[in-house]
C-alpha cells in the first residue's frame, strides 16, 4: 500500500518503450532535433497557441527557472506560505534567479487568499528599495495540499498581477490531476485565464524525468536558453526528455494516467470517509489525500505495511488537530492499483 | 557518415532495457533506494574505495557543482585555455559556483603545460584579495581535442595541486575512452594519481542521461547533498539515472562501447592518414579525430552525407592549417558503425 | 524638531575634525596604514581580547558580509520577524550571501522568543536537502523597535545556538546606545554571552560612515578579506573610516554620543507618557521612542514642524492601535537638542 | 618619495573642509537630501545632459555596478586584457553582476585593439548558449598603464558597440586626468563619442571616497536604485559623499587637481628620460609613469626613500625589458610636490 509519494511510482510502459523506440539513430544534440520540435509542436497543440517550451530536468528547475526569467534585482515573487516554491526547494529558486526573495501569503486550503495577496504587494511601495520590488506571483496548481484553484480563483488572481504589473506563473507538477477534474483545457487553465508561465510536469504522472516550462508568450522566453544553459539544464541528448512527452501527451495518455490517479484518490478518501477512527482534513480534489487519525492507528497502518507521510502544517495543531491525532497525506499515481486501496480500507474500517 | 558528435547518438539498449526493468513496482525518491545504492556501491568497487556519487542531469552540472564544492569566495580555478568549463558552459560553472572565475593555462595538445600552470597559480599571491585565491585545478580526460593525459601527467599536475593545496578535478566526460586506451584502472586514472574529484560521463558513452560526480575522499562532498539541490540537479526518480549506470557499469559494457568507439576513431585516422587530400592534426588517443583538409574537400564530403564539425581552434590558422585547409572533428561513439568509417574512407581516398 | 532618523543627523565636529587631521600625507591603501592597525588594536582593546575588524560602506553591507561569512548552500538564518536583515535590505544579505535565506521568528517586543527560535530551527531536519540547513541566528541590539535583549536574554539565545551548532551574529547599528543602557562592557554584550561576529555601527551615533564587522575569533574571519573585495566593500583610502573611528573611539565619545542620544529619548518618552492623546507603545530603552496617536494629531505635529515617521508593523492594527490611531517612530541621535523635545512636549502636552 | 599610487594620498583640503560645513543639521537619509540633488544637478551641467548618478563605495563597484545594470543570462563583457575590472577586483564584476564573465582584449599601450574586439565579439555566435552571450565592452580612460584614448579611439570602439547592439562602460578611475590631457569636455570624452555608463572616480584625484555611477541616459538606470541596494551600496548618510563631490566639482578643483598630478609626472618622465640608468616604458599620458631600470637601480632608490611597485605585465620580459631590468610604476597625484620629483630626479641623475 504505497501512498508515500507520487515520485515514488516508476513510469508507464508507454513511456519506456517510446525511448527504446528512439533510441536507435542519429539526432542533433541539445534540443535540436525533429522530435524535439514536433514535441514543441504538440505543446502549442495542446495549449492553442504558439507557446515556448523548454525541457529542465527538475520540478524544481522548472520553478526556480522560471523565477530566473521574471527576475528583477531585488525582487519578491509572492507565493502561498506553503508553496514548494518557498519550502521545499533548498533555496534553489532564489539561488538559481540570483537573488529572488519569496513572500508566503496564507490563505485557505492551499489556495492564496485575494485580499491577503494584494495587501501584502502593497506592503512593497513603488520605488522602496528598503524592501525590494514585486517580480511576480507564483500559483501551485493542483495545490500542494491537493485542492484546487477554480478558473475563477485563478482568473482573480491574475487580475490583481495584471493590475500590479506582474507575471503569474503556475507551478503544475500535478497540472494533469488539476485538468482532468475541472475537465477544461490546457489553455482553459492557463492563459485564457492569465497565467503567463507554467512548470509543467509530467515526472509525478507517468514519465521518468519529464519537466517543461512553458511560456505562453515565447517573447517572454528570449533569454530562457541563457538562462537554461547557465543552470545546466540543456540535456545534450535533449530527445530522452521529447521521447517522454512524444508518448505522454499522445492518444491523452496524460489525462488518462491522471484520472486515473484522481479517482484512487477519491476511492480512498471514500474509505477513509467511512472509517470509525479517521476523517478527511479536507475534501481531496486531486491525487493527494491528507486525513486526520489518532497517532497509534497511524502506527498500526504502516505495521501492516502501508506507507504515507506524517504531514506538518503550521497551526494544524489546536485547529484541526484533536490531542494524540496526526495529520497524514496519502497520494496517489498511475500506478496505485484498485486493490491497494482496498487493502487499505479493510485496514481502517 | 554521422560524425558530428557522440551525443548525437542514442542510448544503448541494455540501457534502455535496464529502464524498462525498473519501470516497475515505487522506490523511495530522491536517490534514497535500494537501485541508488547499489550503484553507488558499484562505483566504489570500480574505484576500488569508498567513494562519494551524485547524479546530476549534464555535464556542465557535474563540472560546475565540482567547482562549487571547492569554490571560495574571490575564487580561480585553473584549466586549459581550450576547456569546455572555460569555454562552453555558457557562465554556469561561475554561476552555480556562486563567483568562481576559470583562467586559462595554455598547453600543447590540450594538456595543460606544467610550468605554465605553476607559474600562473604563483601569479595569485596569498592574501592578494584584489587578484582573488587559488581555488582549485581542472583537467580534460580525454581532453577537448582527443589526446590524453597519462598516468605520469596527471600525477605531475597532482604535484602542484598538493603543493599549492588545491583539490585537482578531472573531466571525465570521456572518462571511459581514455581509460580503455590507458588500459589501466579507474583507480589508476583517478585518486591514484591524485584526482580529486571526477565528472564521470556516462551520456556520451550509450547512455540517456547518465553523469555523476564522483568524490574520491567522501568527506569533502558533504556540502554537496544541499549543493545539488541548491542547484536544482536533484532526480525525483533518481533511479532512472540509476538504472541506466546499473546496466552502464554491468559486464563491462561501458568500456565495451568506449573501446568501439576508439577503435571506431583509430580506423578513420587509419584512412585519414591514408588520404591524399586530408592529413591528421595530431593523432587521435580516444573517439575524437581532428583532421586538416582543403575547404572544397569538406565541402564535398558533407555533400556525399559526411556529417562533422569545422572546429576553430585559436592560433591553429598559420600553425598548422595552410591556406584554404579547414580544421575539422569527426567524433565516433558506439553507434559508429564500421561500415560508416569504410564510406567515408572511400570518400577520401 | 527631527526625529525622522538617526541618519538624518550629519556627523559630530570631532569625526570630522579627525578626517582633516589625516588628511594630509601618504598612507599605504586597502587598509593597511598604521591608522589602520591602530584602530584594530583599539577594538580589540575594547572588545578586551583579540577582534578581527573589517571596515564596511553601510550597516547592510555589514549584515550581509556576516551572513556571507557564514554561507552555507542551502543555508537558512534565524532572525526577528522584524529585522531590519530580513525586511528592509532590499535583498542584500541573500544576495550578497550567494542565497542564504531568512526565517522570522517572532517574539515580544523586538526580541526573537526564544521557545519559537528553537522549534522554527527543527523544522529544518539535519540533512533535509528540501528544506536547507541552518547556518546562523541573527539578533538586533538594540531591537528595531529601540528595546534590548537583556544580558541574559543573549546569553540564552547563545545557548541555542551552542546546542544547534550555529554561528551567532548581532546586528549592532544601534551598538552604543544598547551598551549605555545596560550599562555594560563591549565584552559582555557580545562574546562573553556566547555573540561570534558584530554589526558594530558607527553612522547614526555620529559618524560618517563608519560601519565595522568585528569577528570575536579571528579564525572565522579568514575568507573576510576575501568575500569584503568580492563584494566591492574595501576602501581604497581606508584610513578615512579608520580615521573616524579613532575619534569615535577616543575618550569614550561614542559612550557619551549613544547616552545623549538615549537621554532625549527618554525625556521625549516622559512628555508623551504625560499627554493626553498620547501614549506610549512601550517603553523606549534606546534612542527610538514609538508612540501611538489619533492620525489628527499626528497630522498636525508633522504640521508644527515635527518630522517624524509612521510606522507599520503587523499585528498593531487591532492590537495596540485603537481605531484612527497611528503607530510613530521618533528617533533621537546625538545631535537631538534639549530644545526640540521641549517644542515638542510643549505641542503634545 | 611617494610614489606607490594616488590612493595613498590623503584628501584635499576643501573637500574635507566641506564636509565640515555639511556636518551640521539635519538631512533626509539614503541620497534624497538637497546637497544630493545639487551634486545630481552638477554632473548633469558637467556632462551637458540629464544624466542619472548613483554614488557608490569603491571604484570596484561602481565598475561591478556598471556590469550588474547591463546584465544578460550567459552574458561576458570585453575589456583591455590588463583591465581593472579583469585583473584587479576579486570576483567582484562577476559576482556582483550575477555572473557575468569578462574576456580580454589585447591590444598596444593599454588600449583594446579595435580589429580583436570586433573579432572576439564574433567568437559569439548569436543564440550559441554553449559560449554565451554578448553584453557590453568596458574601456578604462586614462588606460591601467597610463596612456589614453584619443576621442577617435573611443568613438570607433562606440562604433562597434553600436554595431554589435552592445553598451559602452567607461572605466574613469582616473576620468579627470584624461580629461586635463585631452583637454575637451567631460560630454566629449563620453556620451559624444558613444560611451554609456561611466564610473567617475573621484577618490584617487583628492577625495576621501567619492565614487560614482554615470548613466548617460537615466532610462538605462531604471533598476539602479536596486542594484544598488542590493549590493549594499547605498549610503544612509549619502550626503557625505555629496559634500565632497560638492567641493570637487566646484571652481573647477577636479582639474585643477588633475592637472597638477598630470604635470608632476611629466615632470618625473622627463627625469627618468635624462637618466642614464633608466628610460621610459613608454610616454606617460596621465598621471602613472612606468619606467625600466636595473634591479639594483629600483633597490637602491627604494632604500634612499622612494616608495613605488614593480610592475608585472604579462610579455613584458624578453620585449621590453632586457636582463636583470624591471618594469615600474611611479604614480603622481594632487599631494606629489615638486620638491619630491627633484629629489628622486637628482637620485636618478
Amino acid at each position: 500500500m504505497q501512498f508515500a509519494s507520487d515520485n515514488w511510482a516508476g513510469a508507464h510502459e508507454k513511456i519506456t518503450e517510446n525511448l527504446g523506440r528512439h533510441a536507435q539513430g542519429f539526432a542533433s544534440a541539445y534540443g535540436t532535433s525533429e522530435i524535439d520540435r514536433a514535441v514543441d509542436r504538440r505543446f502549442s497543440e495542446i495549449f492553442e497557441r504558439d507557446v515556448a517550451v523548454f525541457f529542465v530536468a527538475t520540478g524544481t528547475a522548472a520553478n526556480s527557472l522560471a523565477q530566473a526569467s521574471i527576475s528583477v534585482p531585488g525582487g519578491v515573487t509572492f507565493a502561498h506560505s506553503q508553496a514548494h516554491i518557498i519550502t521545499d526547494e533548498g533555496g534553489a529558486p532564489g539561488f538559481l534567479s540570483a537573488g529572488a526573495r519569496f513572500q508566503g501569503v496564507d490563505g485557505d486550503l492551499g489556495r492564496i487568499d485575494r485580499d491577503g495577496l494584494r495587501s501584502t504587494i502593497d506592503g512593497f511601495a513603488p520605488g522602496n528599495v528598503h524592501v525590494g520590488q514585486p517580480m511576480g506571483v507564483s500559483i501551485t496548481q493542483a495545490t500542494e495540499i491537493g485542492t484546487l484553484y477554480e478558473l475563477a480563483d485563478i482568473a482573480a488572481i491574475a487580475a490583481i498581477c495584471r493590475e500590479k504589473g506582474l507575471p503569474l506563473h503556475m507551478d503544475g507538477a500535478r497540472f494533469a490531476n488539476a485538468l482532468v477534474t475541472l475537465n477544461c483545457s490546457a489553455a482553459d487553465m492557463t492563459w485564457r485565464q492569465g497565467v503567463d508561465i507554467l512548470s509543467f510536469g509530467g515526472t509525478k504522472n507517468g514519465c521518468w524525468c519529464a519537466e517543461a516550462l512553458v511560456f505562453m508568450n515565447p517573447e517572454h522566453a528570449r533569454q530562457m536558453p541563457f538562462i537554461r544553459k547557465r543552470a545546466a539544464q540543456l540535456f545534450s541528448k535533449s530527445r530522452f526528455i521529447a521521447a517522454q512527452f512524444e508518448a505522454y501527451l499522445a492518444d491523452g495518455l496524460w489525462l488518462e494516467l491522471a484520472a486515473h490517479a484522481n479517482a484512487m484518490a477519491a476511492a480512498l478518501a471514500e474509505r477513509l470517509d467511512a472509517s470509525r477512527d479517521c476523517r478527511l482534513a479536507w475534501q481531496p480534489q486531486a491525487n493527494e489525500v491528507f486525513a486526520i487519525m489518532p497517532g497509534h492507528t497511524a502506527a498500526a497502518l504502516r505495521e501492516k505495511g502501508a506507507i504515507f507521510h506524517e504531514w506538518s502544517m503550521a497551526g494544524a495543531e489546536g485547529q484541526i488537530l484533536r490531542d494524540g491525532e496526526k495529520l497524514v497525506r496519502l497520494v496517489t499515481s498511475f500506478a496505485t492499483s484498485p486493490d491497494e486501496i482496498d487493502r487499505f480500507g479493510d485496514l481502517i474500517k
